[in-house]
């Protein structure tokens, strides 16, 4: 069976600026790929409530997962929550149970759940809260859209939380061996490598360092076996190459 | 009149896998900012041919550029200039401009045009070539798709080869100050000063450091008065926030 599939969407005007580099995609991608679960597609889109609805809804349904990024916060620029409810076709409004969360928070810290808060407590109708350790403020999967915040120790603790819960799959292993040379002196061989191993993929990943070219050489799939046959093959045409 | 619009697409299944963390969607960002192009999305996607067509066109029928970062060197994986000819719908071929700029290139280092590198002389017909300082092999714009290579010090090159070739708005400016208070007691002043210039955009973006919260507020807009307004505004509900 092959394994789920899933996207990501990136809500942030602050990585479309360039003011930010985003970490949250590389941090999903890797415990994704622990976790058998295939990352096809990511999106960033801006603080637009008309791109983020139509990219929840696309990758929805393009997608066996979907895992947010940013804007469920309290300012009037978090409107992810809205557009998750409008591309789901599901009403939003202050949840009791998420409301008591946030209550309990400000309890202990001696804050005040004011208005701006309470927003953080709307969750759309049918779905089921990830916990969040680090600010209380929960995150929701509605259907196969899961949504959490873009602060990364907030969104790495609600990832934490979330994949033991979905299905994973096998999990895919990678092997790379770098060569130093430069890609076209290399390209008829690993041609040779990716047809002949049609079940792996052969990835080839050019640097440029000090001046000089090398490539990566990525194997990656789920039977080990079949890997390291790959990997032998690669290696006897690349005698000098470094694991 | 308003900037122009783009938007990227990254073809990267080394960073759908959690292998590479991007960053020339963080320098392509930083460098349209300055150059008055707003880039609206970002696509990352994997190194399937379907996936990289569809995502071409999509983004080329919505935007006024797209830019593509990945998928043009020799090997048997790089099938982004392929990919885009399809989504405009041209023939691709060897093109004797482009040979002729990697036989100078062999020549000049002692290598072999050989029949991988020659793979990278395919450009579709009416393309105007992107020059490549670093590795010679040109990127290519066809209408108002820009595909350049992913190596990022040659993506980097090419970029700043390109972009004044095309024509940009107004610099987008920003001023940013920090808040060290939680979101949710700041969120209604925000709320506030972002309804009283609805010409700018105000982002809100928390932060957790050394287990305390905070947040940056970005002002961004092209009206460096009304900026600085905004500012004051800002300052006068939190005279203790840092610049």
């Amino acid at each position: 069976m092959p394994n789920p599939t899933a996207a990501m969407l990136v809500i942030g005007d602050e990585i479309l600026s360039g003011r930010t580099r985003d970490s949250n995609m590389h941090h999903l991608a890797g415990r994704l790929t622990e976790h058998g679960i295939d990352l096809r597609e990511v999106r960033v889109v801006a603080d637009d409530a008309d791109a983020i609805e139509q990219a929840a809804r696309a990758l929805s349904e393009a997608f066996d997962h979907v895992f947010t990024s940013g804007g469920i916060g309290p300012t009037h620029d978090d409107i992810t929550a809205e557009c998750i409810a409008r591309a789901k076709g599901v009403p939003i409004g202050v949840r009791d149970d998420a409301r008591a969360i946030l209550q309990a928070h400000y309890d202990r810290q001696g804050g005040t759940l004011n208005d701006a808060r309470l927003r953080m407590a709307r969750i759309p109708e049918g779905a089921t809260l990830i916990d969040n350790p680090v600010s209380a403020a929960p995150g929701f999967s509605l259907g196969n859209i899961h949504v959490m915040a873009g602060v990364p120790q907030i969104f790495e603790a609600m990832v934490a939380g979330l994949l033991p819960t979905l299905t994973g799959g096998a999990r895919v292993e990678s092997r790379t061996i770098r060569v130093e040379r430069g890609e076209g002196d290399i390209a008829e061989a690993l041609g040779q490598v990716a047809s002949d191993y049609p079940d792996l993929s052969v990835g080839s990943y050019p640097f440029v360092q000090k001046g000089r070219f090398g490539v990566n050489v990525v194997v990656r799939g789920s039977d080990v076996d079949r890997l390291e046959a790959a990997m032998g093959a690669l290696k006897s045409h690349f005698p000098e190459a470094a694991e």
